[in-house]
């Protein structure tokens, strides 16, 4: 179990807004060479990216059989299929016979039924088995001519695949506090309203490491630290202890993260009281996605890296299905802060990247209120110790 | 001998045209890597394009004494320039003094009848040798600083050079399926009317590959298919035992590859009764060149590699020299169709080179009707295993 | 002292104007490779830029206490800063804490009166040290996590930084002819009117080897050479003894280097008769600036690599305060006629560049015109020798 899980915050106490951290509690970052290396980024896409559950999409975006979409991911082209049975298939996007991509489109209908190869017409059932090659009869042959499958589950309405044929990791062991935390939240049922996607220039680990601490809050996003009294006061939710005499959830009057602070769309159902009033539940699933459950809505936040000094973020905000359902709904408040929130995170952690590459051999410091970017760092380095795929 | 030779066709047989092929009759293709590797390319530049004869143009472009051309070939750059006595040299384009190039534009004329360094003036004849350095003079020294010169041989008014200076390979050698193959075109009488030029997002390699099989044509070419049957049947010249009932020419009816299938311009003299019904005859010269000759025109196509997954691609249509002077000839049915073909082939080229980046390890599969590209491959292999390059 | 120091030009022999040259004055320049690798670029960047002192702008740049200026200098990027007892810090760009860039500008103004990170706030004095880290008190380990200083220097109001920490070398050190060699020009005083920027596609070598013969000025540099007799027969200074019949100065009745051969501004206090008449007065302070003197205005020209095959090069037009606030004063024919002098070299720089990479292991020659640029291998061989920075 490589992937660290936390503690339940503790109690809060009341103890002195501001403490004197004693001298062993500055550890050391990463070494600015782990943001910039062509090396160890390609260490990284074979030991973690291609080895963990990677968020690619919510399941209903595949709704009729022969529906598909093509996804990138450490290098390589996937294609996901609905097959007859609405089951999802994944399969590497490349045809048996002489590797031309399948399905050239981002996403489509395979009108056919089949998936036919462009370049030759080799034909694939939506299951992947090699039904017929033009012009020959290839046997007995043809069973090993299928298409690669690529492993693919569902959790809670989203598509998660991962490139180790041979994984024994399941989903859940990669949650982060742990797999009940949404448990209340229906989120198998929502529907994406709004999906945002682009590129921050930073490493795919700073983008994580901005993510796992809100010591930078109050300085960058003076919006949020309106809504969330604890972010005002630097701190992130494991760090109650710090001296912050409240709790780890919005202000009172504040309902959700939106422009007004105001829910809106109806709670929904299932949720506890606790839940409700916190206006926010965060579940991180390293390496490639973030869930902030809210009151009202969720959303949530997946990367894909595409060069150590490029990530692809995308963003997308869920809602009931009966609110999208409203004519009078407006999810904007929601979407516009959050917005602002992202690219606010993006700036600064395209600064942070520029200067890892400024000094030599920078090496910066962690301090005791971004011991979440710590625990971050000890499950990378668990992981690129690993050297099976060397 | 490495250059691998093809027998001519076995007699038409009249067998089944779908057959069940043994399962030994698939073959390996190569793996991905070879396709992507930027190593890989490098040791292709180096073991055969930097070995081969390469086309670079027809003799006739250089008409008048000085007369010059600068072509890139395999990272290199060569100047080609007509003498005094119309003999054409091709020299490294890189003065032997501080190494400035010496001709800077495309092509032109040397005004002075000698090549001038821009930088220093230091001037060469025609022919290559050092003839002048401003202010000094060197004495016996100005011999060894001549131009270095590039092997360049003519066939058939077409211009090939060598960057192999040791080389015994002749561009005969190279010639598929021989080289009295085109004895009776007048090839060397015939003038460029129409010349082409493109990149192709794909490895050179996959180039060949698409050109040697016709296995594709009828999902891709479906106006080819309908002036040639055999390629209607999927079928390449050597694989009429494949039981195909009829020839390897054009349809009844059909003259030429033209738009209409009617030849635009009169016969060729000289060919025989069946080049002339045949309406098509091929000529592959590895690594770099293919010439259809047809009864009323030739077309011949080229390319040299840019990057590995980047090929240049040059195609020139050629007419007899009084069908060019008559006023009212119009090329346009022959251009237009063999056009809509290259960028067709194109197509499928870029997807195939695309989805051989999608699947890790890659390795496609050759069915019997691909076997040129087997024979392509074993050349390749041959001409890779040789390690005097390294 | 690897630098080396060039002898004064002997006294003028009446010799005759052409030379034959025995065999062993031609000397071999450096292989292709060395301005075509990557390998080598990077070998170059640690071993000579980041170990000798480079010009960086000048002092007066930076006018109030919080005046600031970023550079980008051999990969690294670095923050120059005024303090309040108006001396000029250097410091890597980036933060102790987590590396974030401190200052994200180009130049601009510290209103604050101290460097605050962008991303977490941390705050530094004017002289680099850390003041402050918003809601925690790091005790005495505040005092390790100041910014980390780089090598500064001014000479004659020009700054110089030094990226080596253990350097001994002293400015002095790299000056060619000598350090005393512009003692007369009030260069502390003059102030910078013009400025311009651009790249040129070459080595930082080519820059170089071209700067430091004169054997292409006839042909390249026509208005030039029309100035300077001594161009005009193809020599640079250290070469009056090939024959020529003059001096090193500018031909009668010419005052410097503009347009017309006429000075646009009063001579400079201090000179000598000689320098007077001379017209021009170099210096050079390898690897990255060479500073021409003129009676009326000086000149100086800075190089950067930003690649194998490009050098960013900024030349800057100095004059006398008292000139530059006469409103009628007039520039133009100075900068004019050397920018065009700049953009002749970059040119054929550009073109030698590209012809290094036409020819296979390309090695060219060094005649006696060119001993100085012997002289510039000879050093940069030194240098490049030196193991420690492997």
């Amino acid at each position: 179990m490589p992937i660290s899980s936390k503690d339940t915050p503790p109690p809060n106490e009341n103890i002195a807004s501001k403490q004197t951290y004693p001298e062993d509690q500055i550890h050391s970052s990463l070494t600015a060479n782990h943001y910039l290396s062509a090396d160890i980024y390609q260490k990284e896409l074979a030991r973690i990216w291609r080895r963990h559950w990677i968020y690619v999409g919510r399941a209903d975006e595949l709704k009729s059989p022969g529906d598909f979409k093509v996804l990138r991911i450490a290098e390589r082209e996937i294609l996901l299929v609905l097959d007859r049975s609405h089951k999802i298939g994944a399969f590497y996007n490349a045809c048996s016979h002489r590797g031309s991509v399948l399905c050239e489109a981002e996403s489509g209908q395979l009108k056919s039924g089949r998936i036919i190869c462009p370049y030759h017409q080799w034909s694939y059932g939506l299951t992947g088995e090699l039904l017929s090659t033009p012009r020959i009869e290839l046997g007995s042959q043809a069973t090993s001519l299928g298409l690669d499958r690529v492993l693919l589950t569902e959790w809670a309405g989203n598509l998660y695949l991962n490139l180790d044929q041979t994984s024994d990791l399941t989903i859940s062991d990669a949650m982060i506090p742990g797999p009940t935390t949404l448990n209340n939240w229906p989120l198998s049922t929502l529907k994406v309203r709004h999906r945002m996607q682009f590129d921050i220039r930073c490493n795919w680990k700073i983008f994580w490491e901005n993510y796992l601490e809100c010591y930078h809050c109050p300085g960058i996003h003076p919006e949020l630290c309106r809504i969330v009294p604890l972010y005002q006061a630097g701190l992130a939710t494991d760090h109650l202890k710090s001296g912050f005499k409240g709790e780890d959830r919005v202000a009172s009057g504040v309902e959700s993260w939106t422009e007004t602070g105001r829910a809106i769309a109806p709670t929904l159902e299932g949720l506890s009281k606790a839940e409700v009033k916190a206006g926010h539940t965060f579940l991180e699933i390293y390496p490639n996605q973030y869930i902030v459950a809210h009151p009202d809505y969720v959303r949530q936040v997946s990367i894909l890296p595409s060069a150590p000094g490029v990530t692809r973020v995308t963003a997308e905000w869920l809602f009931a299905p009966d609110v999208l359902e409203n004519p009078s709904f407006d999810p904007a408040p929601a979407i516009e802060f959050c917005e602002r929130l992202l690219h606010q995170d993006a700036r600064v952690s395209e600064l942070n990247q520029r200067g890892l590459a400024a000094k030599p051999h920078h090496q910066g410091v962690l301090i005791d209120l971004e011991s979440d970017v710590w625990d971050f760092h000890e499950y990378y380095r668990t992981w690129m110790k690993d050297t099976d795929a060397d």
